[in-house]
């Protein structure tokens, strides 16, 4: 299988980042919405952080998008 | 935010199943591919795991689809 590691949980977390962005929304609050830290959230959106399917969904929908849509956006 | 779980885990795991079943092939030969013990893939595929976005990548590849495929058949 080819080798997948922090290099793809940065290019998720940069599709979190742009939809963010976009969204003028400031990581502590969509932090307060996924109920999640927001030093855990910066983590996330800097790939350092291989988060679990259920703090993927919680993001996306703290982010107001599909879960599909977020990995569409990183290429995965 | 909404409240995620084992149901969310066990939408996707049935996406697994059915992609892997279209494609006539084994649980034993896709947890090989990636890299997991079958017992476990077997748990993911029924909702059991809550996998992360490394595990979720492998799995899509030994599956010959995108990760982002299998959640939006999951309707995630």
């Amino acid at each position: 299988v080819a080798s997948f590691g922090p290099k793809d949980n940065l290019a998720l977390g940069r599709a979190m980042r742009e939809v963010r962005e976009q969204s003028g929304t400031s990581q502590e609050t969509i932090a307060l919405k996924a109920d999640l830290h927001r030093n855990y959230y910066s983590d996330v959106e800097r790939g350092n952080r291989n988060i679990t399917h259920i703090t993927l969904l919680k993001i996306a929908k703290a982010l107001n998008v599909k879960a599909s849509e977020l990995l569409a956006q990183a290429g995965q």
